[in-house]
């Protein structure tokens, strides 16, 4: 059992949008143990669609796309997936009746007329309808292969995933072969140092049980991926390996399971009962932004300062002139100063704080672009380090989040 | 003159990562006026990695393939391309130094023995040289067709697609035939009544212009693209068309080019020489955060406070306890107050701030998950609104960030 998913839409081959529901329905098949075999983005071109489903269906079983279905013209997806499986297009009463109310319930006093085609659905496909937009997804078996079509909108998308298709992949496919993943997540160890540390691990792994470095900035992740028929067995054989390179690792090992770093973090703070704080200049927010992204963050975290200014280094955080003059915006007698103001105004038992030039202007001879400096707080000690990033201004800023996050976590231990 | 791009990893196929690259490496390549028709991502294995180069030599002219090219075990993309090409791989002492020499420089006392391999090339191509990581790129002409190798890594693929690729296809590669891309976003208008508002412009596009509509959340970025070979002609004409659409729609456009929502405001406060702060709950310093990205911000931003507790917005803002008691933290009296708070603390001519439910926990039968309150205060005014947003907690911070920044936006008209 094999998944193909395809997205259309010439704003992903132009770069104007990235792909990210593939990604999306690629995590959501795994957890059925459906592996995701390839991956295409393609024009909405009738025969750029035509090759696609072609050649999907020749390397697997379940082949889901997406986009090509709203309102506008510049969308001929459902005129050539109908060619394609020598079917027309016939109008749907529910599906039209639903997409009036949406309007209606919006307030607007007219449907447009082009969202009337929007109920035209293949006329052998299973209508797959959808609560949360105008454009309903479809179904299609044939020859043994399941086709599903959806919008490309993301919440459309998902929600079309969420209730209707996968519940039925989950009742249809019951697979023989398990496929078994699980994860480590490592900060402040490079990929292949890190592979040199456990290659007598790796070098010991059965044949059965693969294992992929997933390097992002300043962290890498390992997935253990193993195939076999007794799920249990292959859980354990499998975690036990992992096991044994977490220890080996563990100084660097921030999460045994598919956690985010945030996520870890958030956790370990609300089992504490403790709370955080952050200051930040150069990341602008991004790390306050990152820790409050994830749900129940609310009663760990209880603010940030985004202090672009010296004048609000001062006010809101306190920063005294001296430091500022003596030692400038980016130093570590500043960040100190930062990360001690963030934990008294917000009081918090913790606070990270981070001043830098994230460039590409405002760099000098002894500060170049790239200069960080980060400050962490907690009850017993503040912890300063200077970082020498040479990145853009996105990479630098993201950088910097992770190097603060990382101290962080090593003054928690 | 067409491209495809081939991403490899089992992380892309798995949904562990986002493709990000190839939007970025499609953007470059629309610069140059070559086109993206297909984008694949693809296992790590021999026979996926043949079929994909065979299958993207017959679409395109230029491909482009990202990934593979790490030190650890997981990588065999070197060997399989070798075997397609029908060549071998040798080892390139000037990479070999290069890769000893960085990791000199990031002081580890030994180069562990599986970076050697990374100065292995194909023997037939043209090494392009990594100065930023240990992984070199490779490029290959045959038949015509010009295959290139990169490294996955987002800064790696960049350095190496900017100073060796780009520029090399910029001298080689010399269309006839011209792609001119232009650009409009709007904000607060639905596709389709945004469709219908333009019909009879869009009625009378000539066929060499096609429009297309990209929705994201909040917006819709229009595209006009058009093909010819007088690069001056096409693009005069397909600005008067433009031109139209944003007379008509006047009350929406917030960019007439390519640059974010962001970017626009970012610009429209310094050329004014007019400042903006945030006072962000529900949002958690996002709006800060994206602001922030925009370089050069670091003039019109002075700062952001992110109040998640009632403590912090009275004592870092100023709201008044009687306002939180009375109407409660999610309501449009305490956003005001933190607004007009937020401007006192920074000194800005402007503020936004935002505060609201973004869930899963935490909804009331008064005020369920979704329920935000968003205030923008100048100068003359301060303006509140409630919205009721009906999505995951990822999606109520983004629709928050926009309407915020709409809201700030028609403010500023």
């Amino acid at each position: 059992m094999k998944a193909e998913i395809i997205t259309i839409g010439d704003e992903l081959l132009n770069g104007q949008v990235v792909d990210s529901n593939s990604a999306w329905i690629a995590q959501h098949l795994g957890l059925l143990h459906i592996p995701v075999v390839h991956i295409a983005s393609i024009s909405d071109k009738n025969h750029a669609i035509k090759n696609a489903l072609r050649q999907a269906e020749e390397r697997a079983d379940v082949i889901i796309m997406t986009g090509g279905l709203g309102p506008t013209r510049d969308d001929v997806t459902k005129a050539t997936v109908a060619d394609y499986f020598g079917t027309t297009l016939i109008r749907n009463e529910a599906v039209l009746a639903h997409v009036e109310a949406i309007f209606r319930r919006r307030g607007r006093k007219s449907m447009p007329a082009m969202n009337i085609g929007q109920a035209d659905v293949l006329a052998n496909a299973a209508v797959l309808f959808n609560d949360v937009g105008t454009a309903p997804g479809m179904a299609i078996e044939r020859n043994g292969k399941y086709f599903v079509f959806l919008p490309g909108v993301p919440f459309e998308m998902k929600f079309l995933m969420e209730n209707r298709v996968l519940p039925m992949l989950r009742n249809t496919y019951k697979s023989e072969v398990f496929v078994y993943n699980t994860y480590l997540l490592t900060v402040g160890i490079g990929e292949s140092h890190l592979a040199e540390q456990i290659a007598d691990i790796e070098d010991a792994l059965p044949p059965f049980i693969t294992l992929a470095y997933l390097p992002r900035i300043g962290m890498v992740r390992l997935r253990f991926t193993s195939e076999g028929r007794d799920m249990e067995a292959l859980a354990s054989i499998t975690n036990s390996f992992k096991e044994q390179v977490a220890e080996r690792l563990i100084d660097h090992v921030v999460s045994v399971d598919n956690r985010s770093f945030e996520e870890v973090l958030v956790q370990t703070f609300t089992d504490s009962g403790i709370t955080l704080s952050t200051a930040e200049s150069c990341t602008g927010g991004s790390i306050s932004a990152q820790i409050t992204a994830v749900p129940g963050a609310s009663q760990m975290f209880q603010g940030a300062a985004v202090v672009y200014s010296n004048q609000a280094k001062m006010d809101v955080l306190g920063v005294l002139p001296d430091t500022l003059t003596q030692y400038g915006a980016v130093s570590e007698s500043t960040v100190k100063e930062m990360a001690e103001g963030a934990r008294r105004v917000f009081g918090t038992d913790y606070a990270i704080a981070t001043s830098g030039i994230a460039g590409p202007g405002g760099g000098t001879e002894t500060k170049p672009v790239g200069t960080v400096c980060i400050a962490v707080s907690g009850k017993s000690e503040t912890r300063t380090q200077t970082f020498h990033f040479k990145n853009d201004r996105a990479i630098n800023i993201e950088r910097t989040v992770i190097a603060g996050l990382t101290m962080l976590w090593n003054l928690l231990k």
